[in-house]
């Protein structure tokens, strides 16, 4: 940043919550040149990405182009690329070659799948943390209930059927969920020449019940409306052990036969090359102001931060809420800095969680108040919506709901790259 | 179809304009069963996917699920799939390997690309006929622009930044037009980095003005129009006789270095094996009733139809309401033969021709009465919205179209699939 001399670099790494909360406390700062960098041209409103997965919305519907959300401050740009290392010492990041200056510099690179090792997730398994591998679900399920009404083998028709969810945390059970509403009202009628008994969606979770986390009231009340309201098939107490390209085999030594395998049990943190080496979760340690131990420059946000709550002693929670609260802190510190003023430490405000599972139903847990069914899924929409970047999105998002609420319809489940299946028949 | 031994069979190959008019005459009777196949799973409003292209629609606006159409007719079922050959002795059509008898057969496959001989179009340009390339140019565009900001060697940021539309048909200029406007209200916001000058779009028609069939007076005004509102470089004159990875050559000899070249210069029928060798443009001769010579049991409708209209001795235009009514005098025939009546023959009812250029610019040709700028604009606006499949899409695309005017944003530009260039610097 040669032409401002005077002014100090900040670069973000990451336009997550946690990156684009930190950029907004730049925003238009006199003495701040802000670079965000990230490998997608896009926000991304993680919370709704199961929604454009089991087709309910389209993709720019929870997408604001980075460009479009940074343009109006003059002293923030953004350059699209993925950062394969940085050089603490010398405070340079690398970002697809191309070699950059900060003197601040913000890590919200977020988190990916975590494999826990298990063989086949990479190879068979479909994840769910980006725009491209949700539209890849989509296609999925499309083409495998386009190819069951070609498949003359019955057991083929079965694994075709078969949607399996691994994981019984919130993005599982909402994926559940909008799965077995999408079998529920939209395949069936579709597909005439399926019996609705064909389709099957089975959850497959450690614990013994879903939500763990949320206690035994919520998780019994959610397991009771999977299976029971939504006809879902949850295996509790049921670990996976192996995907293969035709479903799953789990510690109990069943073999689920499936052709469509989603995994969303746990998610690692995901940084690079020149941090220092993560500890638990993948998580990169912290002081309580959230920068690196030695290089007060340097600030980790969101689910990479692995900085230890000091009322619990672990880490904080992997929430939309910790990463914009993160985010916002260490904006607020470096601000602080140029101030002469001492940093804050981390002080995570919990705002409670909202899981929706379906139509009508949903589990809370706000300000010490539990409830659940239809005044939790309200409060789900209502938050999910106020939480949505850009009014445009709100208003679309709304229409959406309403008109698939309405019509018990999703209209937007256009195939566009027709996949294949292990045994396809030509 | 054994469990309906009293019923015919239909089969039509194509939900298209075609296909689509064609089942709905056939809808609901009940002495036939009606199987549509198509290699895609949605019907796509093709005059308006160039918006797709631009970003200035998403896919679901323009493309109704064929399951989502056809669901409510109890005689209709659909199958994806291509078809693969007919054998029109036995009256056998083979899907995907999969192979099903006819009573009645309705060809309704419509055109790809035509190509010309001219090397190099497969590999390097960009087609426009299904939503898979419409999204492919919009990754283009986006991840160009992105490039660019990263470019350093000039001629490659100029190969970047120039986007070349081949054809100055209704297609091309439309496309270039829209093109032009992304240029002119989103791009030179969204990249500051880039001077505005160095974004520049190209026409290349062989004519000696854009829409020549619509005549001089149109033609003179859309070039006028190109040229100086939208600051459109357009070539008269002039073919091209290669496309190379980095652009075009055209017959005087020039090369025109742009990484995106979209060739919409033509198309050609697209039939499958079996059907009778085609005539000029790939299209198939048939007798006035739309069927085959010989086998009154085959007909072609739409683009891939080659019947010469006895007024003009030349085939018909290969439009949307060509193909409407072919589809529809195909059904009606079938239901004549069912009835005992003689067929009719088709007899088009040329309703004109309107094409947008851009913002309160387009050109109309209906009936008998040639206007230009605004009027013609309008116009096409809402004959478009009143032609788009289904209430949804045209409340979900008139909601874009005024949010797009109003704020001179393309709010879809959503990158999926970042795409690389010729000389990528990593």
């Amino acid at each position: 940043m040669s032409e401002h001399p005077q002014k100090r670099h900040v670069i973000v790494a990451g336009i997550g919550f946690a990156g684009l909360a930190c950029a907004r406390e730049l925003a238009d700062h006199p003495d701040l040149l802000v670079t965000v960098v990230d490998r997608t041209n896009h926000h991304l409103f993680q919370p709704l990405l199961y929604q454009v997965a089991i087709a309910g919305l389209e993709a720019p519907e929870i997408a604001e182009p980075a460009r479009a959300l940074l343009r109006k401050h003059r002293n923030i740009r953004f350059r699209m690329g993925a950062v394969q290392s940085v050089d603490l010492e010398r405070r340079i990041v690398d970002v697809d070659g191309y070699r950059m200056r900060y003197d601040y510099l913000v890590v919200a690179t977020g988190s990916t799948t975590a494999h826990f090792n298990i063989p086949g997730i990479a190879e068979h398994a479909f994840e769910m943390k980006t725009l491209d591998q949700a539209l890849a679900i989509r296609d999925q399920i499309l083409s495998a209930c386009e190819a069951a009404t070609r498949a003359k083998d019955p057991a083929r028709r079965q694994a075709l059927l078969t949607f399996v969810v691994v994981g019984g945390g919130a993005t599982g059970v909402e994926l559940t969920g909008a799965l077995a509403e999408l079998r529920l009202h939209v395949l069936r009628h579709d597909y005439p020449e399926i019996d609705a008994g064909e389709f099957r969606v089975v959850m497959v979770e450690s614990t013994s019940y879903p939500l763990a986390p949320m206690g035994e009231k919520l998780g019994r009340y959610t397991d009771r409306t999977l299976t029971r309201d939504f006809e879902v098939d949850v295996r509790s107490d049921t670990r996976v052990t192996e995907v293969r390209a035709d479903g799953v085999i789990t510690n109990h030594g069943e073999h689920i036969r499936a052709y469509t395998v989603i995994w969303t049990a746990g998610v690692v943190g995901a940084g690079f090359a020149g941090l220092p080496e993560p500890a638990g979760g993948g998580r990169v340690a912290t002081d309580a102001a959230l920068s690196l131990p030695g290089h007060p420059d340097v600030f980790i946000v969101g689910d990479l931060n692995g900085v230890l709550d000091p009322q619990t002693g672990e880490p904080y929670p992997q929430l939309g809420q910790t990463a914009v609260q993160q985010g916002r802190r260490a904006g607020r510190n470096i601000v602080r800095d140029l101030e002469n003023r001492p940093r804050q430490p981390f002080a995570y405000d919990d705002k409670g969680v909202l899981v929706t599972i379906g139509r009508n139903r949903g589990v809370a847990d706000v300000a010490g108040l539990q409830f659940t069914g239809f005044p939790a899924w309200i409060a789900w929409l209502a938050i999910h919506l106020m939480l949505l970047v850009g009014f445009r999105n709100r208003l679309l998002v709304l229409t959406s709901w309403i008109y698939n609420y309405v019509t018990y319809d999703f209209a937007v489940r256009i195939l566009r790259n027709v996949r294949t299946f292990p045994d396809d028949e030509q």
